[in-house]
């Protein structure tokens, strides 16, 4: 059974999931519309999310996730300057594209699972590629999102290697999850991203499209602590930032404050805003309007 | 010869071209990532920017002008809730559209003054079906783009009796062009929008893509009293405006200053706005990046 929504129906909720994303503010530590790094822009995300937009169409019909992370990949920074800002993103909407092409929406998550199984040693050639290229390039720029840290698949991770030992795009996430939260959706079945979907979409019942992403956003953070901060940093800072939200929700320190302090001390929870691209994402495709 | 561009790039263009206006910040009087009307905001602007793709990129290979402009205005309400958001902007982009796939980009201009000569009585007819939807629409909200206050064709402006006249598009704008500065684009070969493209190609060149966006803005508005305020309030208040924003270019007053008055006073220059949204357009078919 087919999906029941269209191609370019669903590359543009891709699209406009990053846009919103990036919109959110205030999100505190990441790039949001009031707030920019050094070397990359809230305008290099938004450049980034519309510049992909024929390959998350492409998504719909054709490609591995792998291959589709690489030209993803490519494509962005043919749009802006600001360096990687979407990796963390591709290895969940990829996935989500293609479940919401297979059946009816009711079934996203079910097929999402499947397909996340269904990768092959090409995906996890062609995500290292991809991976590669992302790496090199931030070498210049602070990580920003997810992903292009640390990816733990044992001590060889040469193409060959990888061919000879039968490793799937699967595996590897697999291996990383324990240390990437968004590796981690493809081995729990989406859990947080359809959480936070759920967040969203009853949020913006009763609010507004900034308050439902941003909120969402910081409940994820007090739920679990970030892996880009564990990676950048360490687990203990990670906890902090946990911590921290905490404080916020039970209005121990305003939003703002949380805001102004990650931002001075550098920590942005990177992996998080890519569970909240996936929820918006979702939201999307179930109906949800900004 | 047809156009070095492809219809993706160009319609990707389109998107990011309205994404960077909204986003500009601040553009005293419009909406921008940090202002919403009431009834409209930020994100509206941004959903249908990404939600009108599919048009843009019709644009390049088929479509009168007229049935894209109606066809854009069905869909961005499909994907917002904020009413006309962009239906100043598309009387320019799908003319500029079509002349970035007519020729190299080096002839942009030329094709654009022929393209809109060619139009027909079924742009004609179809305009002012898109103009009735918008405006019917309008009734709820506050005007917030231009193209959607009196129109002027003559008396009698019912569909038929535009056909029995032989009256076409750019006669309509031609009748327009006096008291609005969007279609005065199309009777004057798109002179401000060029002039726009130039402002922020060069600003962008010393400047972050934001103060490039702000500043055009600024020095267009001083330039020519903006037609959107003139028929919503009347000239004196377009000059008004006009004089304002001398002042803060002479650092009589800041921007900021500026941006609060015309807030405060209800006063957005929304022709000015299109103009812009062309002028990005234009920047980026020449190479220009975020």
């Amino acid at each position: 059974m087919a999906g029941n929504l269209t191609p370019s129906f669903i590359a543009r909720s891709a699209v406009l999931a990053m846009a919103l994303e990036v919109s959110g503010t205030p999100k505190p530590g990441n790039i949001d519309r009031d707030h920019d790094y050094v070397g990359t822009k809230y305008e290099d995300f938004i450049a980034s999310a519309i510049g992909v937009y024929p390959v998350m169409e492409k998504a719909c019909s054709t490609g591995g996730i792998g291959s589709l992370i690489l030209e993803a990949s490519g494509e962005s920074v043919r749009w802006q300057g600001g360096g990687n800002t979407h990796f963390g993103a591709y290895i969940l909407l990829f996935p989500l594209i293609k479940a919401a092409m297979r059946g009816p929406v009711e079934l996203l998550k079910e097929n999402a699972i499947e397909i996340v199984k269904e990768s092959t040693i090409q995906d996890a050639v062609d995500f290292y590629r991809a991976f590669s290229m992302v790496e090199v390039r931030m070498k210049d720029k602070e990580a920003l999102t997810s992903g292009e840290k640390e990816l733990d698949v044992g001590n060889d991770s040469s193409l060959e290697e990888l061919d000879r030992r039968g490793i799937t795009l699967y595996d590897i996430l697999q291996i990383s999850a324990k240390n990437d939260m968004v590796a981690r959706e493809w081995v729990e079945g989406f859990r947080r991203s359809f959480m936070a979907a759920e967040k969203i979409a009853s949020k913006r019942k009763t609010g507004t499209m900034n308050d439902a992403t941003v909120l969402s956003y910081l409940e994820l953070i007090s739920e679990e602590p970030d892996t880009f901060i564990a990676k950048k940093y360490d687990l203990d800072k990670a906890l902090y930032v946990q911590g921290l939200a905490v404080d916020v929700l039970e209005r121990r320190m305003t939003l703002n404050e949380l805001s102004h302090r990650l931002y001075v001390e550098k920590i942005n929870p990177g992996s998080t805003a890519d569970i909240v691209i996936a929820g918006i994402f979702i939201a999307l495709l179930y109906g949800m309007k900004v």
